[in-house]
């Protein structure tokens, strides 16, 4: 790749992002996708897969952030995290973040996205790779999830690709139906729904799905800079709806105890309870 | 230009979007600034300024929204507007969607632009062109503000470019003065203040200005998908520091009242509530 060279997003067919890059870092044809890793000039190191920007060393507390802490700290006793997808680590190591958590098992089906992370984006990850708290599996989410047994889990969180491709089973009727099962009475599921201005028809069908397993669903959330197209939808689904509509002292209280509060560069307990308010453009896309 | 080109954005040096285009409607180098308008694939109509997007039809309710029913609401009895720019017409058509509101005054600088914006995006100004409410003055924004009587509107938005260029005397110690002289006591004056992800210096710099003439000076939150780049800063100050932090009921009785309640896809009262609500990254760049 030429110096000075641009990199042009390929998510969406006429609409769409670029950087210009320094250098490329790293690529490689896994059994799964292309995996790119370039140091923009802009952002930092940038994560591609299959041409999609999954990460960028600038912006990635937005997204991570928001990921993690809002189920967790809606939870209130979350001790037994599952982290579906997610190679580079970054939601683990926010995961770790919470004092409470006894157990984070991540399950990333694409050994090379972890092995080029830890190499190039070491950042990402940081210590969470060698926490005595996590078990990072290399495998099948869905394999998984299928062989966890009941009420395992307290907080499910998906960071996959889109629906499409290696990370559309993460989507699926019979995904989400072992999440139910899998997940404790309180327990909730999160994963990125796409970016509704321009992927309106993913909340509304992955909300459809998540709605035979889970009485309570609905959406939050995040403007994340890299994943462009305005706010970003991080689907919502649990079996308790008290988890949702906590008053901001609470949501105060739960991260100090967590030892979160102050840490964080987006997320806040007024953000935290805001995210749920949706825009009429976007409400409408729930069931 | 080629049938299936690309447009890419200017704005950054090293990171940006690009569109692809339909067709070039419109190229003209007026006395200002170089303005084009295409269709694009993805997004309608797109107006750029310099290179740099202004709206386009898919996403224009976002800001527009946001830029006007915020301090409007806000205020809770505007009868006086001063817009500065917005020459598309987009501000001053939800300006006079408040039934309260008896006189909107608009200055752009660029009589090409207003042209141009009627002839081809004529649904973003829609009848406000013809509202006898409405006064379309062409003339220099910071001329008028100095020659305007004291306390002679209750809100002044300035919807411009970026504080470079033809927008930089908007954003002065010169123009805050006489924007706080012509407010009256409520009075407020919202800018955007671009996207602090990326233009960090913009809100920090200009909200300082802003301090030197008003007791309260902050800024609330809008994701506006093609202003790329996380959240979009819209600034704030004003001489009555009572006119934040209003309860979501009062801003709903309010909306109810000037008749723009479930007229809108991106504002609501709780969004509205929400939009002060900063990230620590951007609370951070105020005073």
């Amino acid at each position: 790749m030429a110096l000075d060279a641009w990199v042009n997003e390929s998510l969406y067919p006429a609409w769409g992002q670029r950087f210009r890059i320094k250098r490329e870092l790293a690529r490689a044809k896994s059994a799964y996708q292309d995996i790119v890793i370039f140091e923009s000039e802009s952002h930092g190191r940038v994560l591609m897969l299959d041409g999609v920007v999954q990460i960028t060393e600038a912006d990635e507390f937005v997204y991570q952030e928001m990921l993690v802490h809002v189920p967790l700290i809606a939870h209130g006793a979350a001790e037994r995290v599952l982290i579906i997808g997610a190679g580079d680590g970054g939601v683990l190591r926010r995961v770790l973040e919470h004092g409470g958590v006894r157990r984070a098992v991540m399950v990333e089906i694409d050994a090379e996205v972890i092995r080029l992370a830890r190499e190039f984006l070491p950042g990402i990850g940081g210590a969470a790779w060698q926490d005595p708290r996590a078990e990072v599996i290399v495998g099948d989410g869905i394999a998984y999830v299928a062989e966890a047994v009941n009420a395992a889990f307290d907080v499910v969180i998906v960071d996959s690709t889109d629906p499409i491709g290696v990370g559309e089973v993460l989507f699926t009727e019979t995904f989400y139906a072992h999440a139910a099962r899998i997940l404790s009475p309180r327990g909730v599921v999160v994963n990125q729904c796409g970016v509704p201005f321009l992927q309106g028809e993913e909340l509304i069908e992955t909300s459809r799905r998540r709605s035979k397993s889970f009485p309570h669903v609905s959406a939050y959330l995040v403007a994340v800079p890299t994943y462009v197209g305005g706010f970003m939808a991080l689907g919502w689904a649990a079996k308790d709806g008290s988890l949702t509509g906590l008053p901001v002292a609470e949501i105060e209280r739960r991260a100090a105890a967590a030892g979160i509060l102050g840490r964080t560069r987006y997320w806040t307990p007024e953000i935290h309870a805001g995210a749920f308010c949706l825009p009429p453009y976007i409400a409408e896309l729930l069931p």
